[in-house]
């Protein structure tokens, strides 16, 4: 299979460190005149650094080399922000919308609301080095936080109500799966419809079991890892 | 967006229950004209559908409608069939190749190798009722199981390792990243080249610390789902 042997080539610049982080891959064509190959097969072996997360594509800026995925463990309380300090990264987050509404099927399910139950929706936009990486829906209902529109909202939800509610996370119950970024959320994380996209639906608790938010993260596949130890726990199914 | 509003009302009748899991979709021809749509635009909620899991396509065979994905807590204890069982889902376990060999790139990373030791890899397919969902493979360094491949192996390498070696995992480290499928492993999936895939990297010690196994699974993404709860623990950042 040419492909795999290109796409080897190209692996191993990027191991070597000849190949650097964000660096832009030459143009398609040159690419492929330079490993003596089609367009086609070319783009087969890009296909594939792509799926392993080695490289990514900016709709219509080309391709790039992947920064390391940044590393989540999901059962530590450790909002993005400081998360991403702590790996040398530099994180910034943007507000796209915030509003009071009516609950959305997505917010009754999430929440276990009644449906048209008040409810919060802000949806922010993370950064790590400039790049978009992962959209962010938080749900919050708004006994626990009125007002809660009038802070500052480019933050952790986390430092937002331990700072203005005097309300802490102690536990969480998460999903991950998988999916594919289309429409406005492609357009936000600037990827081409269908680029795959890990999903982090989380559900943070207050030591009393107030269900306290809902959030729902889409993460660039190449731009996150779940990691995490663990001491097992015997069954309880 | 006609294709937006396609998709809604292939979802509704999925939520409805007017489509049973594993029922096979009309074919593409069939439901373009029942919509009064062209096939691009089925394509196109087709794709959203098959993004979000409800419906997966097998390769040359069609759409089919999603059962529900398996939960998986990665910090329980327990193996493929037994949580399978325990969700009333009919699991199997078939062997592609087992044998011992010079550790590659992979199993040197994982276990911590010298290059070109020994070691034991065991591919192994998961099913769900009968379809494939998940390409295993298990790396075994020799010392703590020798003569591993006389055993059944198509059975959880947790089981083998307890009844043969008296060998019980205490812990355990895992990674969660996406790729794709491709090659011999999309095929053994019935999956078309480049269907998103869930990676589950896992390496289980003793309760001295002494690493048992390193395993990778990449599972179709539609058939699985992480969930767990957890007692948030501060940072150790």
């Amino acid at each position: 299979m040419q492909y795999v042997r290109i796409k080897e080539a190209i692996a191993e610049q990027i191991d070597a460190g000849s190949l650097l982080p964000r660096q832009k891959l030459p143009p398609e064509r040159q690419l492929a005149e330079s490993f003596n190959t089609t367009r086609v097969t070319l783009r087969e072996a890009l296909s594939l650094l792509e799926a392993e997360g080695q490289i990514y594509r900016e709709d219509r800026r080309g391709w790039f080399i992947s920064p390391p995925p940044l590393r989540y463990n999901p059962s530590q309380a450790v909002d993005f922000v400081t998360a991403a300090r702590a790996q040398n990264r530099q994180p910034d987050m943007t507000i796209i919308n915030a509003k009071a509404m009516l609950a959305d099927k997505v917010a009754t399910r999430l929440l276990a609301l009644a449906p048209f139950a008040d409810v919060y929706r802000i949806e922010r936009l993370l950064h790590l080095e400039q790049r978009p990486v992962a959209y962010v829906t938080s749900y919050v209902p708004p006994q626990l936080c009125p007002n809660l529109l009038r802070f500052d909202l480019a933050q952790s939800m986390s430092l937002v109500l331990r700072e203005h509610f005097a309300l802490e996370y102690h536990s969480i119950s998460y999903r991950v799966t998988t999916s594919a970024l289309f429409g406005d959320v492609a357009l936000a994380l600037r990827a081409t419809a269908g680029t795959p996209a890990l999903v982090i639906e989380r559900k943070h608790y207050d030591h009393k079991g107030n269900l306290l938010n809902a959030e729902t993260e889409l993460w660039r596949h190449d731009a996150i890892c779940l990691a995490s130890e663990a001491i097992l726990t015997p069954v309880s199914a």
